[in-house]
């Protein structure tokens, strides 16, 4: 059983990150979920919902992969030097590192990103791709993968995303299985991707 | 701004929730949520996330949309009288009551289905059309619209009926947009239903 930390800040995009854990969750007995914020009280989604934590970043518990949503709160939090150092910590000890929509650039202003292939949603190309340094930002496609690290464009890319991790990890059987008790029909071609050139991205 | 009163139980399916909270959500200052449950306490998902709870059953409010997600905690609560009566109150008042996956149980248990035509996940086709009478179950469709009442198959087919819903109240361009702000490729058809075949549904 592999663990799940899931970054949890206020005004996340509720679907980034609920849709990896709905994913990942159909995957039978394979990953459990943390849901991990700065302080122990419920953290508001974007649309309103009070989601609960299990764990803060003070607790310095190590997850086997991480998971970063997005959304309207990422300009908020973009700075946030407790969350930024979370962040840093938890990618090391990490087997895998994932995000969401604008989520990416968090990875990027932890540093995470240097010298790597990285996307994030389109809408937003521009804001998210000043954080970082060094950083091989691509348009066209729905998801990178660049070593551990596992970029997606905006919200229902996560899914996507979420099907490529579980397919390196655990084969297309699994991954395919996901998607099928979730009666979603993948994109498994990271290039196809018609809201880059619907955003003016290329 | 039209109000969802969205239900809540322990057990419900993470993304049969989250995948309509966030197409709805998408359409800029046209929706609210509310999160109803039994009791006030936080209810946990499938996948173990605890939802705060925004009104009980008890405090009888209206909502002008009903959504009812499924998940393995119907088996549960399908016979819960309180649970049943609040759905069937609460769509009196409503002017659109859509169910995803399993939540179609609920709807047939609470005699709302009567003489309609509706669909469930395929997976479990078998378990949820025993409940109800006079109901035309439909096997091989992603959702089905029957007057006020949408039903959609499993999980993300909910995503496709809320844009079916959100084009029926506020147009094509309203559920594009939403399509569009998730970076979701919509399933347009709803007779565009592999899983039916899949999981032997005719």
């Amino acid at each position: 059983m592999r663990t799940i930390g899931a970054l949890l800040f206020p005004g996340f995009e509720t679907l980034d990150l609920f849709g990896p854990v709905q994913m990942f969750g159909s995957v039978k007995d394979a990953f459990s979920f943390s849901m991990v914020a700065e302080h122990s009280e419920t953290v508001p989604s974007r649309h309103g919902q009070s989601i609960g934590v299990d764990h803060t970043f003070d607790e310095n518990q190590g997850y086997d992969l991480l998971l970063v949503p997005g959304g309207p709160g990422t300009w908020d939090q973009i700075d946030n030097p407790r969350l930024l150092k979370w962040i840093a910590r938890a990618s090391q000890k990490a087997e895998v590192v994932m995000s969401v929509c604008t989520g990416a650039a968090f990875l990027a202003n932890a540093g995470l990103l240097r010298g790597k292939l990285a996307t994030t949603n389109k809408m937003n190309f521009d804001w998210v791709t000043q954080f970082g340094d060094d950083i091989s930002w691509q348009g066209r496609t729905r998801w990178v993968e660049d070593g551990k690290l596992f970029t997606s464009s905006g919200v229902t890319a996560g899914m996507d995303m979420s099907l490529a991790v579980i397919e390196v990890l655990l084969g297309v059987d699994a991954a395919d299985g996901a998607a099928i008790h979730s009666e979603y029909v993948r994109q498994r071609d990271p290039e196809n991707d018609p809201f880059a050139l619907h955003f003016g991205v290329e």
